[in-house]
Order: structure tokens, then sequence, then C-alpha cells
């Protein structure tokens, strides 16, 4: 059964998350429905993602692979899926994959940006892919909240989980970086529990902010209760930035 | 009588343009009706504008002149401003203006950008503000051509005018500048006439397509026919950038 790797980019604005739900526009059922009308199928394909991007989440570098039951032209696929996406779906890249590739089990990780517009007015330009904050944000009590994430720790408190649900990850890099009134943060890690990037970044802003001394961090790391953090940052400023296989 | 300037900038994606028009949202409408509520004003308060956008343009760089009844406090009017408006539009700058201040009389020149990504595959951030053409263009072919604009011409085989309008104006300046995958086109003149700048776009992206020799844009000039040109690009990769007073 021949598998396919397809890279996507896409604005989530305009989506219910990538996971298909009922009754709302989400990206893997656009996909989906792009894929069964160009290839005459009855029923959605089988398709893997690496990561399931919440409600307003973008993605520059999402992976998604499909099985089909035959061989297919993967050039052709790939622009008859471009020529009837809608312009806020990319599909990057289209071709065929080894035999068993699994875009969820086979990542090794996944790295995250998030973006911060800091400077006293919004920019219409920035705000569907950023979060505006206008109080002077400190990137170097920023830093230091990040780093301490570094490492494998119980991430309970920065994450949206059922009382039971394992919550330790193993998170290989965190940090901010200024690029003109943006702040800029990547994290990568092997996987990310529920809402862990926007509560990591909401938790670097409070300490941004001068609310929170960055030392406290070890602390709330290890009361694993998510009432220790600082709520979660806005769901447009975050992409899923690239898979690491 | 104090007048007040504002510097504006709106993502016109949304807009049917900057003039105000019954039953449709527009820039102009959706400002003067916040002024009205912040100000309780029964009327719409006087204003000008130094460009009026079409449907889907965008400005950086607007500017608007408010004549009101009796002076306000700038600095509040503002904040209540960018509170009120929609993430689409930011009042960058409020502040009182020199009395008899008109930004449409006393704008000495205004300068137009005109993004293009120039890449085999759309950018679903990109696409709101710029035109996707995945033929490669040449940017000297291009520059060549915009080259031609430069100096007094009558513009006929640019503009969307009527038979009788004056359509002779003065380009200071007109050039092509590539960034990344993207084409930038800047253009200075002291006034534009209705769709200028998007016919001259579309006529340097047939010079850079190779369907036009650059060296035939003066006869397309003398042509002063709108036939002669290579039509209008579209309205969402352009932006009103600024305007000099």
């Amino acid at each position: 059964m021949p598998v396919y790797r397809l890279d996507l980019a896409y604005d989530g604005s305009g989506f219910h998350g990538y996971a298909r739900q009922p009754d709302v526009r989400t990206v893997q059922g656009e996909l989906e429905g792009a894929l069964m009308r160009i290839l005459g199928l009855r029923r959605s394909p089988a398709t893997r993602v690496a990561g399931r991007t919440d409600a307003g989440v973008h993605a520059r570098g999402q992976v998604v692979s499909l099985d089909l039951p035959q061989a297919v032209d993967a050039d052709r696929l790939h622009r008859s899926l471009n020529s009837i996406l809608s312009p806020e779906v990319v599909v990057r890249r289209l071709a065929e994959a080894p035999p068993g590739f699994d875009a969820r089990r086979w990542a090794r990780s996944r790295t995250y940006r998030y973006r911060i517009l800091n400077a006293p007015l919004a920019d219409p330009f920035l705000s569907p892919t950023s979060w505006h904050v206008a109080e002077p944000l400190s990137s170097s009590a920023m830093g230091a909240a990040a780093g301490h994430m570094v490492g494998s720790h119980d991430f309970a408190s920065f994450c949206r989980a059922g009382p039971d649900q394992d919550t330790q990850r193993e998170v290989s890099s965190a940090r901010w970086d200024p690029e003109d009134e943006l702040l800029i943060f990547e994290i990568t890690a092997h996987a990310f529990c529920h809402q862990m990037v926007r509560s990591i970044v909401a938790t670097c802003a409070a300490a941004g902010g001068g609310r929170l001394d960055p030392a406290e961090v070890p602390a709330i790391l290890e009361a694993r209760d998510r009432d220790a953090a600082h709520g979660a940052a806005p769901p447009h400023g975050l992409f899923l930035w690239s898979v690491e296989y």
C-alpha cells in the first residue's frame, strides 16, 4: 500500500483547528474532501498528522501521511490539490514516502514558534499572526523563564490534560529572539501536551512584564498545577513550524 | 476651527475601499462612525483623505484630515479610536495639524508599493498582501519597463478614466526591488489617476514574463489607449505606502 508525505502550510485563522469535527471547517476536513474529489474516493482516505493544531493556530511545516490503495502520480496530485484548496492552505511538497511512513509516529521532534508584537500600537498586517502586547517586555527575563523549561519535566502546570494523563515531556530547546518589534519564541520537543506552548508563552510573558521572577519557574513546574502558571497565550500567534524525522 | 491629522494603516481585504458608500463596509465609514460615537456627534465629521484606495487595497501610511467644531484631547481621542476600531484598522498617529491642513490638497506626493510573490507555490501568509505569479519574472526587465514611466507623461493608457479627464501625471520614481521571493514595486508621483499603479504593475509583469519588450513601453504611453497596456494587477498586492507633505 503506497504512502505519501504531504508538507502543508496553512493560515489557521478561518479554521476550527486541524482535526476533523462535524459541522465546522477544519484543515483535515478540507484536505480530505479535496483528496476525495480528485481521486474519486467514496470515503475519506487514511491520513495521519504530525501535530494536531488547535483552532486559530497556524502551520508552516505541518506533515501529513496519506495511505492510498494504489499508486498515483504525485506531481499531478500535488498540482491538483493546490488548484482546488482555498488560498489559506498550501501543499508545499507531496512525494511518495518510505513504506509504513506515519507522520505522527515517525516524528522525532516538533518545533513550534510563537510571535509577540511588543509595540505600543497594533499592526493590522501582523495581528492575524501575532499576539499584540503593548506593555514593554524584557526579552532577557523571558529567555531566562524559557531556559527553565529545557530538559525532562512533568509539564502538568502547563498542560490542559486529564488527571491521569502523562504530562512528562522532554524539551530540547526553548528560546526567545527579538526581531524588530517582534519577540519570537522557538521551542522543540519530541512531543507536546495540549496547550503546552501557549501556556509556556503566557508564563514567559508574565516574566517579561515583571509580574513573575524567572527564578520561580522551577517551583511552577514542581507544583504540577495549572493554577500555578499564568494562563495561555492566544492561539493566533502560534505556528507549528517544522517536524523533524 | 481645529484640524487634526490622522495617520492610518489598514488591511483592505475586508473593505470595499476607503471611500464611504451606502450599505457596504468601507474604511471611511468605519472611521467616521467611530468618531461620531466617541465625540457624540450627530452627523459625520468633515474628513479629507490623501489617497482614496480601491476595494481590497491596503494602506500603511494613509493620511486623513479631520475638522472639528472644537478642540479635543488628541491623545485621548487616539486611544479611544484604536480601542473601538476593528483590528484591521489602526490609527498610528493623531495630532493637531496646522490651521487649514487638508490631507488631500496639501500632499506633495504619494508613494505606493506593490508586492508580487514570484515563486512556484503560493504562501498562505502572503496571499492577502501580494499577487502570486508562478512563472519566473525578470526583475531587470520589469525595472526597465518601470523606468519608462518616470517623468511627465499622459498616462491615459494606464488609467481608468473618462474621455475628457486629464491623465497627465508626473512620476518622480518607479522601481522594482527583489526581496527573497518577493518583487517589490515602489512608485512616487504628485498624484495618480484611477488604477494607474495596478495597470503599470501589470505591464511591468508582462515585461518580466517576456511577453513585452520593455522598449515598447514608450509606444504604449503614446497610444493613450487602455487596450495598448496589459490590464491591471489585482488589488490585494497594493499598499498606499506614504504621503509626503
